[in-house]
């Protein structure tokens, strides 16, 4: 056999082996890339006679760069699994177990691999609202003012330049009475960088955790927009920044006027005394090394418990609906493990998203966050659609990769923003070309994970790196772009609609070497949407497999006679299609 | 270059990337086995600049039959670590980081793989006196009978043939009689099978928790007897069987009496009712189909606090130094936690070891256990040593995977057994042939992590497949084998004396395919031991680099003068040395 030994992959934890809900177990095997393959999973329960091993054949997940990802769906009948695999080439066959590739077949359970039991309790389940939600991200000192009695001095007037600490006075009255805004583009999920009282403008310097920015407004105005929210069946998630305080935070006023003798020292990482700045570096730990952000040591119990009951107590008030985590890797585990016992304990479906830029396995194995920021799956779209940086090929493969790199669920649960408070926008990545900003949208909206709009993105605000890109909101009717919003509204109507964006697995059917163009299937059961895309700056005549009879386009409603199993066509620069059959729509 | 891409592999979890200690990071990565590599980490802290990222170039740690593992240590200055690796060839270079393989060399942090935060509480940190112990499982029904007033009905006389339902009397007193045996030969821990109230003779179906079984005496017994171990240092284990309880376990017998009324109902998994076997299978979870031992709802929080409780208790009771925990993969994980995290708090040292028979990374990253059984470990040394089912190549494969497959510290926290009351006894499945016998010793001896003698293995007791792995322990000291026992005492010593051997690294030799001889060393900073075995059955001559000068073998105190670089000698059938520089001893 030639296939290659050592591109062949499976250990059973995290992604490559893990229950899906309470019942179904996913299993993964990595081999190289077109490595011509068939590959069994033998498996049964360890308990039972050998002879009851029964065998399934894998299915292709997706393939990166250099490896293909299959995967099997089991139910065990008594919870307990055994499992090995059995790699086949024309004739030839081969084993694959804990013990190694072997000739030989395996006689007994013990040299296989084991599930030893599936434990709904310790199986990844993110709420299952998540993957349906479309987010919509509020930088509230920017959105919208609703209460001029609430600003803060020297606030300047709405829609001047932003400046790392200026202000604009937006509030949660402004956005209260903005919700209409939210409700026609569709969005069912508002985030909102931090709203506790701090000294910035952006606020992820916390004063007072307990207390919502008096420039912001009150308890009482949260739990009024939480309800019209919720009204609008628009779920609310609240930023927790519990990495680092402000300075401003009195435990660490108490360590600044104590020193050793505050019954805060703990709570913070002193390194040395007397608190200062030398050489740039706090002489406390800091986030980075800022100094007006010391680190919480989040290793003290007592700390946990404060941002537990924290956590707790947001919920209990106003009613919001989740959390989403700063910093949230650089804090220790055990905080988000008690974090998410006691938030689910009080609201089950309650949304933990943690902000993770790197691989995010460590947080996503049911004892921590339902999903994290999708800041590599992000990449890769503007790397291929904004920036041109890969070909076809390579994004497939990219794609690819993070499929296969998280559990499904935990796919599903990822929260999938193109831009953010911490990046350049969109737009501006564009530079101003739509035709690239609406590819980029396009697929963010068809790929597995929950959305999220950047305020403002849907009517065409532009903004460079930090402070520009938190500009105010444009309200004024005939300066918004009408057309991108009618665009995401658009999008937005179609991951209502179609269970498989958001349930349903993603293949891709066309992606060359060298080539823009792009098709990939999202399937759930007998629904099946056809996406294909030019991403490129020239005409493409573009093959795609596809069932023949007629298909739709869900965007422009043109319709196109497939025959002979192939949808033919002529794609513009960067034009797109959404196909579906028509007798499914 | 020509390295194999396919083989690369690193992810920033578990044994791939880890804390050590509280400050020491390991990073290990993964290429094609004998690819013609140097290994350099480039790494930084991410928040400092691009400029200031140092280069480390990396060790081999081990090799296993596909791949070569490398592994680096590193402490970051502020706890933050962006890395990526930069393989070279000749002089051609590649790098590999989060984003893959690629020629262009990174230009910015946010593309390398990262330690976001090294968190002493998170890190795995297992008690430190473990590496340096040598266990002895002692089954207490067969030890040593010390009080013939608490025997069983129906006892039988010492000696008998074991059946699955026979008794013969061991118990605590006995044990505590017997602590001058366990002092001279040195072991420095004891683990107990367990020994609540139950029915059976193994107790592995507890009726009682909270009592020791009155056949084997009383609470006030087992804190006696923990006391006279620690003063002659030697630390004690009992065994935890939390998956399961026996069928005369109160609650389980409310559930029979009361149906869905019992208030401990949700404390088991009841399918269907009434309570009944059919065909074989219980209507209720158990373990394997064992009617007798329903499986508790350890997702029950009831039931964990219990269990949490319980095993406080016993360590406040009598001063007992952990657990051993049976089982200990099928339950689910949040048990362990909050076990951990019960017992650390009232011994911080207490050794928390779980029975894995598989892969037991998912219980080792430092939230649940401190060591599993190592059943991989043992299963390659008896087919080395004993079945010679490998060659010296493939075995040495296979230690060299184990090596790089767990973190260093969870390595050497391990519980190093070669039979227990689960499986046939080592001296029968030598076939008495005591030649075989002490080369599987001597390797677990000289191996990372904590050897485990089996009650009486060191007199030479023998024993087949369950119950006759149970036998009585022979006193009488003309039936025992004391030129065994006097080897196993030898072997501790040396484990005593080197801290090589409990702390060092491990480094194969001599390893050839087709070969049935063996040599490694085991370093820590200037200590060397060189340990050659010839497991064959025939005379071998062998050659091993090793420093010119005089060497001892520590077990003969022969002498040998190395010159020239290499230690070349004839060894006979099964013979072995053990190595070390004389100006070291």
């Amino acid at each position: 056999m030639k296939f290659l030994r050592e591109a062949v992959y499976h250990r059973p934890v995290d992604n490559w082996c893990y229950g899906y809900d309470g019942g179904t177990v996913h299993v993964r095997l990595r081999t190289k890339r077109n490595d011509p393959l068939t590959i069994d999973i033998v498996f049964g329960d360890k308990c039972r006679p050998w002879a009851e091993m029964t065998a399934k054949t894998m299915s292709l997940l997706s393939s990166d760069e250099y490896f293909d990802y299959w995967q099997a769906e089991l139910t065990p009948a008594y919870g307990r699994l055994a499992y090995g695999f059995l790699l086949k080439e024309g004739n030839e066959e081969i084993w694959f177990t804990e013990q190694g590739l072997h000739q030989l077949p395996p006689t007994e359970h013990l040299g296989l691999f084991e599930l030893p039991y599936l434990h709904p309790s310790d199986t990844h389940q993110p709420p299952a609202w998540v993957k349906e939600a479309v987010f919509y991200q509020i930088f509230p000192e920017r959105f919208a003012n609703g209460d001029p009695g609430n600003d803060p001095e020297n606030v300047l007037e709405w829609g001047g330049a932003p400046e790392y600490f200026n202000f604009f006075g937006g509030d949660l009255k402004g956005v209260l009475e903005k919700l209409d805004h939210l409700s026609q583009l569709g969005v069912s999920a508002i985030y909102f960088t931090p709203l506790f009282e701090a000294p910035s403008n952006h606020k992820y310097d916390t004063a007072d955790y307990f207390r919502i920015d008096p420039h912001f407004g009150t308890t009482e105005d949260l739990r009024k927009l939480v309800d019209a929210c919720h009204e609008r069946g628009i779920r609310v998630l609240l930023d927790g920044v519990f990495n680092h305080s402000g300075i401003t935070f009195p435990p660490f006023q108490d360590v600044v006027a104590k020193g050793k003798e505050s019954r805060y020292f703990d709570w913070f990482h002193i390194k040395e005394w007397p608190l200062e700045v030398k050489d740039g570096i706090p002489t406390y730990k800091t986030f980075a090394f800022e100094h007006t952000m010391p680190k919480l040591n989040t290793s003290n119990p007592e700390v946990r418990n404060y941002f537990v009951r924290l956590g707790r107590y947001w919920i209990q008030e106003t009613g919001i609906d989740g959390w989403r985590l700063d910093v949230a890797n650089e804090t220790d585990l055990e905080l988000w493990r008690e974090f998410r016992k006691g938030v689910k304990e009080i609201k089950p479906d309650a949304y933990i998203l943690g902000e993770v830029w790197h691989d995010g396995m460590k947080w996503l194995r049911g004892d921590q966050f339902d999903g994290v920021m999708n800041y590599p799956v992000s990449r890769a779209i503007l790397d291929f659609f904004v920036f041109g940086h890969l070909d076809a090929h390579i994004f497939s493969s990219r794609i690819g990769h993070y499929l296969a790199r998280y559990p499904q669920q935990a796919n599903e649960a990822c929260f999938n923003h193109l831009d953010t408070h911490d990046t350049v926008r969109l737009l501006t990545l564009c530079k101003g070309d739509k035709g690239k900003m609406k590819q980029a949208i396009l697929f963010q909206f068809m790929y597995v994970g929950a959305p999220s709009i950047y305020y403002g993105d849907e009517i065409g605000l532009a903004g460079d790196f930090d402070p520009d890109n938190r500009r105010c909101m444009i309200w004024e009717s005939h300066k918004q772009d009408r057309e991108l919003y009618d665009f995401y509204r658009a999008l937005i109507r179609l991951r209502r609609q179609y269970k498989a964006l958001t349930s349903g697995s993603l293949t891709f059917r066309v992606a060359e070497p060298g080539s823009s163009v792009i098709a990939f299937e999202r399937c759930l059961y007998k629904e099946v949407l056809l996406i294909v895309m030019n991403a490129g700056e020239e005409a493409a005549r573009t093959s795609v497999p596809a069932a023949s009879g007629v298909w739709i386009d869900l965007l422009t409603e043109e319709q196109h006679v497939v025959s002979g199993g192939t949808l033919t066509e002529e794609l513009r620069p960067r034009q797109f299609r959404v196909w579906a059959p028509l007798d499914q729509t």
